[in-house]
């Protein structure tokens, strides 16, 4: 069975072609600027020569039919048919309270992923555009719809509700729905697969450190706690994200800047974070240069970074009174070994011992950087939230097949 | 030497007057409803007959003589004339960047209390209105400033940083300032003292719960983080307070609910906490009432606010690289054993062994409630925040006498 992963975003359109026999990838692509002047089509095929088109595509529904000639071309394609793509898989960012698990694309699926436009204004709608997208040009084929959220949905309500007035929540659905789901959850169970240890028996802390970040405590292997919250905005400092701050200095600067809410959502999202702290990037890779070279601001956003990110595991484990198991993952927590060392020994209270020659190894696969006897054993897991998708989907539609 | 402390409110005035010899008590009182009808004194001279009075009382510089009158008063005076006192201390909350420790009361630290005004609107002008009813009733007495910021300010910047553009820090001094800082100096020496440890090979996490709640990081004898921010809004749960939020819950909300930022200030300290979650009061007491009764609203105000608790400890703990001592301490702190037992018996990870006895006892004096073998050691510390104001007000004025 092959099954199409598809990320919309609303000017982009990110995907992937599984063969589920052996999870391995036929093709993946990119299509960018869509909407916009000369759209970029860059689609990779496995074993072939890499193909980038520009053109002019102005809504997903052309993107797709041009994804779909690229994966069936003769020269450059995979597959001879669009028959053979058996389903495809979506990435839907919100699935607020709705969605606990992936789930098949129905009229239901369609209307709940609307109601949640309002908590997602950015990613939602665009989730939208691809599916029916993928309606238009492949009829009849299953679509199934995979949440950042839904791993999350198991927390329990002391950890998701602010304490703010319920009727925030009642009316609005005010709460933390945290992110990055499918990665936490990927990770968790490929750290106690790792391991050789059931994952029912396991604290796990995992750390998706990207541009975007989130540490979550997965306690047998159940989220329970997230760093993300009711947006991405909340948590760890990240690329151009505040994370935490005093909610009142929100509204302070808005009236002293005289900002409006959509400005101030702008500042705290794009304007915050490594980049302002450092001045000159949102690039861990350049905050670390800045740092080794002595730069103040670029040390300064380092060591908060650093700083933060210890204290969340520190607060998860208290949370769930022990940790087992801290994993990273993703751009930086996959590649910025300089910053792991740094938070793993001050953490040496936790009974964690840094293996310091395994942490600088660069690898593709699951690793452990703690040495063997550490009472915490710390891993390194290269992330795959498409694979997690194709996985879901696959599952999804042996079932409604079964 | 006879030291007057004093804690002015907008509407209000907190007095104590030490005889510093033995740090003894002579009276203690307070002014309420300064400024409205019906303004009330209620003075409680030690060894003496408790006094309440009800009158006009306008202005501070009223409440003060009217202070000082009951203080020399032949029948429930405690001194002959105002010549007895020979040092005021006033408590004031904000000492921005300008105050790292208490002060003498002088044309530049008025200037500068004034400057803080903007960080702390309701607040410092009160401080400002006592000094200056002091200055007029008992003038060439020598008056001491004791900030309730100055013990955080040895925080390091990439505690007290927040990682939104630098220029809100140029402009306005927008940063992590914390509070309680005279309860948590107060505490972490008495912890020291009651264990015959020396302070600077501690690392204690001090837990001021009251109405107002706050957690610092005590390294050394140094506060090296603390969970109150800019402004007293940030870190726990409180009785009105709802400590730690999404920054970007509060735009969404204004929005939402059409609100100025006055009124989502307003929604934010005094609308939420325990008021918001339990629905029916900010008293902890009341709380632990309804979740023994089973009724679900209090329970989970209670769960909330012991989860974030502890989170804070697990996160301080790895601020530190470690903790040796915990200290509880203010009106909640000292007296909800049921709380504490929650928080310690979910910490066992970190080496913490409760006295399940020890913490049921209530005694106005410091105690143990670990057991004694525990890792952590975990102490009750009944705090005094006047008497540190006492004593720093003596010290220096000893200095300048001497």
């Amino acid at each position: 069975m092959n099954i199409l992963v598809i990320n919309s975003g609303s000017s982009s359109l990110k995907y992937q072609l599984y063969n589920m026999t052996d999870e391995s990838v036929l093709a993946k692509g990119l299509v960018e600027r869509i909407g916009m002047d000369s759209s970029i089509l860059n689609h990779k095929p496995t074993g072939k020569q890499e193909v980038t088109e520009v053109s002019e595509i102005l809504e997903h529904n052309t993107a797709i039919r041009k994804v779909l000639a690229c994966l069936t071309d003769k020269e450059h394609g995979v597959i001879s048919s669009i028959d053979e793509i058996n389903a495809v898989g979506h990435r839907v960012v919100h699935g607020g309270e709705f969605f606990k698990a992936s789930a098949l694309v129905d009229a239901d699926a369609k209307t709940k992923i609307r109601q949640l436009f309002d908590l997602a204004p950015l990613h939602n709608p665009a989730a939208v555009m691809g599916i029916s997208a993928t309606e238009v040009n492949m009829p009849g084929v299953p679509q199934v719809v995979v949440f950042d959220t839904a791993f999350h949905q198991t927390m329990p309500e002391k950890a998701y509700m602010y304490a703010i007035p319920r009727v925030l929540y009642n009316k609005y659905k005010v709460r933390r729905y945290g992110a990055h789901g499918t990665s936490h959850d990927f990770v968790s169970k490929a750290a106690a697969e790792f391991l050789d240890r059931p994952l029912e028996d396991l604290k796990i802390i995992t750390c998706h450190i990207g541009n975007g970040a989130s540490v979550t405590a997965v306690d047998g292997g159940l989220s329970v706690d997230t760093s993300m919250g009711m947006t991405p905005l909340e948590g760890l400092m990240m690329g151009t994200r505040s994370g935490d701050l005093d909610p009142a200095v929100v509204p302070y600067v808005m009236n002293k800047e005289e900002l409006s809410v959509g400005e101030v959502n702008s500042m705290l999202n794009k304007h915050s974070g490594l980049l302002a702290i450092s001045g000159v990037s949102s690039d861990m890779r350049d905050i670390i240069d800045g740092a080794e070279k002595g730069e103040p601001n670029s040390t300064l956003a380092f060591d908060m970074y650093e700083y933060r990110l210890r204290k969340y595991i520190g607060s998860y484990a208290a949370a769930m009174n022990g940790v087992d198991v801290i994993v990273f993952t993703a751009g930086v927590g996959e590649n910025a070994a300089v910053l792991r060392a740094k938070v793993l020994n001050n953490l040496t209270f936790l009974g964690i011992e840094l293996d310091a020659e395994a942490n600088k190894v660069r690898s593709g696969d699951p690793r452990r950087i703690s040495t063997a006897e550490s009472k915490v054993q710390v891993l390194v897991v290269p992330t795959n939230e498409e694979l997690v998708i194709a996985r879901d989907t696959y599952r999804i539609v042996q079932g409604i097949n079964g």
